[in-house]
């Protein structure tokens, strides 16, 4: 079922299961084994639980160690970018997961298999089967190779909440107002919308976002007023 | 130093720390290091995010293998409860580490040797110094004798989100308005006072509760109407 996802997992990351059921689990979506009632395999669910943990703690230790230097809040910083929906979803698309999910159909019909939330799910699950079956050595070594290496590309800054960091730099002297207010929304093409956010501080304009959500909008005005008001700096 | 702290380690969890500044570092709090110039060393708080990611991962290891035909909600339940401040503090005060904390004058005069939050935060540290000087497997060894061990006796229920488990319950068919007041106030010796408030369900009774708190009230009325609610189920 899974032979071109074995072969990859094989020659491009020396990763050779020994329990396949592990494999399959961690790619079973719950609706999947409820239509199949001759399927004698479990939901992903239950890895997932393992695997977000083991995410966490396999990124905290390779931090803690890369970065001597760095206080807990600069670890923290680049872990909650790191260790997240949106990193996990494009991770679960270079490896092709997303290919190989066995999916309910209502899900299938929804276009559940490019959703971020499902496909970041199904890395954890991934991760905490890879854990169970080649143990935590092994899991950091993929990761290295996966993950760990697009720090140094800055993958990770696209992840960044701008929106508590501009927070954090307004408030550093103590409580200020911050608001987002919608200022426009259009239609484009698609029957999408475009939303337009502005931010300000005690009523001053910081800075003016755009986004097919107000909250893409809202993030995309916090980076910029982030940015301006801290350049040079 | 910390010799009496070594002796009760090496005697009651067979634990001989290798690297003594580890330990050390775990035990320092920030304000201790900046009052002592002379003093070289850093303080908890990088082993502290390291330790945190470390608990997290132990405890979901060993509740995913001790629950095999749990869902990854009972998982989930059960770790919350488990990994929080107060049993990490509980925890912290069982291995007396409080006694050995390096700690800032203002902290000391404020109390907070004696506070839950830094306890909870010593307890994550010396975990992140176990692991790096021990490695993974003695961590869970030992969070096998002190903490998972505890399960059976039922000491993780004392901290179980009766507020949250009692509007998820309320909540199942859809929305519903659920409402804490307080309706009484009284004073005690020691110049404490003791809340009395009272939990409804769109204008319903469903509980009362005490605490020195109203937070701790309200827990208490939630934790009540839960339990009534629930009996028998």
């Amino acid at each position: 079922m899974f032979d071109k996802l074995e072969k990859q997992l094989s020659e491009k990351y020396q990763i050779e299961f020994k329990d396949l059921s592990l494999l399959r689990e961690a790619l079973t979506q719950a609706n999947y084994v409820n239509e199949h009632t001759n399927f004698t395999g479990r939901d992903y669910q239950r890895l997932e639980f393992l695997g977000d943990a083991v995410m966490q703690q396999s990124t905290a230790l390779y931090l803690f160690k890369r970065y001597p230097d760095w206080d807990e809040g600069q670890l923290t910083e680049l872990r909650i970018s790191m260790v997240q929906t949106r990193a996990f979803a494009a991770l679960s698309r270079e490896l092709h997961l997303d290919r190989y999910i066995l999916l309910g159909r209502g899900e299938e019909r929804s276009g559940a298999r490019n959703r971020d939330s499902l496909l970041e799910d199904i890395w954890e699950a991934f991760i905490g089967a890879l854990f169970l079956d080649q143990g935590a050595e092994k899991v950091m070594t993929f990761l290295k190779q996966v993950m760990f290496s697009k720090i140094d590309d800055g993958f990770y800054d696209q992840f960044v909440d701008y929106k508590s960091k501009l927070q954090e730099y307004l408030q550093r002297n103590g409580a200020v107002t911050i608001a987002y207010t919608k200022v426009a929304e259009r239609q484009i093409e698609n029957n999408e919308q475009i939303f337009t956010v502005e931010v300000t501080l005690d009523n001053k304009k910081l800075g003016v976002g755009e986004g097919k959500s107000t909250k893409d909008a809202e993030k995309a005005a916090a980076r910029l007023a982030f940015q301006n008001l801290t350049k040079g700096k």
